[in-house]
């Protein structure tokens, strides 16, 4: 078994328990991981070594593609056994220990992480962790459900301990894309013309050297929990599926749309979702993450193709596809994530984003990362990549929340990840408000007359016509402009 | 002398005075013009159209490349002609009317207003006023000092008119490469790989059918106003240049760095002439706009080759090197500004973007265009287009103004144009922030540390601390935000 997994004969002689590999991790080193959005993580050293840290205290540099699963984060986290974290996390302990300053968190657009890894403006990687499905007989390594920045750490970091995971089917071979964007200068173009565009090869290159540790493990990946639509989300899926609609009619979009990029979470499923009982067809995908709803596309007939970074998808789905992966494979690519959110080809193929708001203002600002404007929650994640070069860029979000004690439409965001440049079409459960082509004064009309949630129409319309009074390209009242959230801190509502 | 401008005999016939010409502007229409950052604009027709609606009103929408010459905008806000204005203005008179509300005001990253036309996402275009050095015998345009949105423009607008302005030398003919897009999907890579590559044809391509007028002008762009280095801007340029020598130590950059971008205005000339009595030779840019500093490199061996969409020098500096261009012509290219701030191509190539900010915060969120977070000064430009492409984001500005009753280094920006994401260098005349890798309390050390004014520090420090009390992973005091610009309004200081 192992025989057909590990190609390369003298990688057998490097196989060790995830805690001897784990041995490898020193205090201080900056540490790579692959992982993106659950998916394809690491799922023993990183425990291993969060286990050691309670005995033997150290602190790393976690640099990982996105989010982990086996609660990885909070076992670190918990064992104070990480200095810094970048560029993305979803774990409720590790959010703590970073609200706290306890551990330095650095938040970036997804697609940027491996450049500043090769620009040299982060410290260099001493370690990776990488999960393969196999190590071909030249050392290169097959991922498994993401490839995220494993790619490029491969190439980066000093030393590479392999996780292979044997529960992932041998049929994930010839899945990936692996491409390298190479250095500065004389660096390539990124030849991607279309979803389906095979621009590399099937596994990452690796120098075996480098090679110190194989664990052998045997760990699915954590599923995604997948919230089934409710009224809310069903309500903004209509009003976007609604607005596409129009689109068609106006001539602007054809029935197969422009390739697709959801945000991961139960808005953007309900929208996919959405699309089953529509006349939209051979529609595409290029996202970061391909969740349940894709796969239900498949089935339906309704989508043809799908590129991302990561597989992350509920048990029931997981199961269903890993029996038989060969079905889906030719419809599916994973690509390193400086590809799958590369500015370059999101601009050159015209992707329509559908991201995910915290909160947004009057003039189509969007936080999507902090609580009041100081507690961080995810990360921008790959919002921004969309956002930014998207044909369009659409965000959603709830008009309010927790028995509408929290407006998501607000005076002023308290914290900008996406200014009004990069908004097109914001979308809440009330109705869904067009931006494109228009000023701030019209911008705040039409999510005053779309967005906002009934019970907080009238305040937000009196502050903005207080604003007005006052004039300006983009009227506010500074000394309100977060009223509505030092409110909701010390009276548990945004209402007056 | 006209037979050799207009080589197309039949559009000798639509030769019309700049009166007439305007006259196929109507009330309602949607106008393109060339012009970009007061190069190479409409010189008449505009200015006659301004002057017809003061006896015979009307209102336009008017999009351009960016800012224009000849006091234009002024002449039509003036006249209130403008109904809308689009992507970019730096003008007294049409600021106030965008301030009070009577002209709307969409504020586009410069590569983008093109992409809104070609998708639809704004109204069609009517008519465009393109100035030309040269009709060639197919019609096509030869551009003047800019080529801003013309290309595009001539693509898309049912007529144009055209200005073949006599006083710009033939000389300019090859000096432009007209490259199109396209539109959605099968769109084309933009095959660049350094500031030199043309990928282009020399001329814009028209349909001489859609050319109604021609109208002939012999009048020089609008001069930029070149203000002397002092002692702010040079310590700027100083700590800038130190930071680059350090980056060459350190092994990160070569002497010849990496290719250029560099904002309009009298600290991007500092910098770039702080250059000329330095190590780095070999430079290249590949940026927006060409001005006087471009040119002195290049007289001192300098600099290589330089991309850019315009020319906007001096009124010496326009006199010399229109005297005897063929001097510069093959190092320099002129491009679309699509092209010119491409998200593809400068994230390809890398490009070092310095850009202007109004104020940045504690966290190095910057503000581009607002002043107290609501009155428009000019808009965003390719500022963004840049920093979020580029090899190192790089944003400047002066600690304190006004007799230091301003600190443009705050608690909290009035407006965010530019996220802590997009930013990796902070300078003001105090000193330099590197911001790279790291988290915003590390960001907030490093910047009280090295940019605020010694007279705001005590303040700053002072709120930061009593962010952090309250915890977060960007602590602020919310209520206390904005406080420093609510002082300035009531108090005319922003000290306490």
């Amino acid at each position: 078994m192992i025989d057909e997994r590990i190609l390369r004969p003298d990688l057998l002689r490097k196989i060790v328990t995830a805690e001897q590999a784990a041995q490898f991790i020193q205090d201080g080193m900056v540490v790579g991981s692959s992982g993106f959005t659950k998916a394809g993580d690491s799922k023993a050293v990183l425990l291993a070594l969060a286990e050691r840290a309670k005995q033997d205290p150290l602190k790393i540099t976690l640099i990982t593609g996105a989010s982990l699963g086996q609660d990885t984060d909070a076992a670190l986290a918990g064992s104070h056994a990480l200095s810094r974290r970048m560029p993305f996390q979803v774990d409720p302990v590790l959010r703590k220990s970073i609200n706290n300053g306890e551990v330095m968190f650095i938040d970036h657009h997804l697609c940027e992480t491996v450049e500043q890894l090769q620009n040299r403006h982060l410290p260099p990687m001493d370690i990776a962790v990488i999960e393969a499905t196999l190590i071909e007989e030249d050392g290169s390594l097959v991922p498994t459900t993401s490839v995220g920045n494993s790619a490029h750490f491969a190439a980066l970091a000093q030393k590479v301990i392999v996780e292979v995971n044997l529960s992932m089917p041998l049929t994930l071979c010839g899945l990936h894309d692996i491409f390298l964007t190479g250095g500065y200068p004389n660096r390539s173009i990124i030849p991607i013309t279309s979803p389906s565009t095979r621009i590399g090869r099937a596994s990452i290159p690796i120098d075996p050297e480098k090679i110190v540790a194989v664990v052998i493990t045997e760990i699915h990946d954590s599923p995604a929990q997948i919230v089934p639509p409710d009224e809310k989300t069903t309500a903004i899926a209509s009003h976007l599926l609604e607005f596409f609609n129009h689109e068609v009619r106006m001539g602007r979009l054809k029935e197969s749309l422009l390739p697709l990029q959801a945000g991961i979470g139960k808005v953007a499923n309900a929208v996919l979702s959405g699309f089953l009982d529509s006349s939209f067809h051979d529609l595409t995908m290029y996202s970061e993450v391909l969740q349940d709803s894709t796969f239900e596309l498949f089935d339906a007939g309704k989508m043809t193709f799908a590129s991302a970074s990561s597989i992350t998808v509920s048990e029931a789905c997981y199961a269903r596809i890993m029996k038989d992966f060969n079905r889906y494979k030719n419809k599916i690519v994973l690509r390193p994530q400086n590809i799958s959110n590369s500015p370059e080809v999101i601009r050159r193929m015209g992707v329509i984003g559908i991201n995910t708001a915290i909160e947004f203002d009057l003039y189509g600002n969007v936080n999507s990362t902090h609580i009041g404007g100081t507690k961080m929650m995810n990360g921008i994640g790959g919002s921004g990549d969309f956002a930014r070069n998207a044909f369009l860029s659409i965000f959603v979000t709830q008009a309010a929340s927790k028995e509408n004690t929290i407006s998501h439409v607000l005076p002023m965001v308290s914290h900008v990840d996406h200014t009004e440049h990069d908004v097109d079409i914001l979308v809440t459960d009330q109705g869904l408000a067009d931006l494109r082509g228009l000023a701030p004064r019209e911008r705040a009309d039409i999510i005053l007359q779309h967005c906002v949630h009934p019970e907080y129409r009238d305040a937000l319309k009196d502050y903005s016509d207080r604003a007005r009074k006052r004039g300006g390209h983009t009227p506010h009242v500074l000394e309100e402009a977060f009223s509505w959230h030092t409110r909701l801190a010390e009276h548990g509502t945004m209402k007056a």
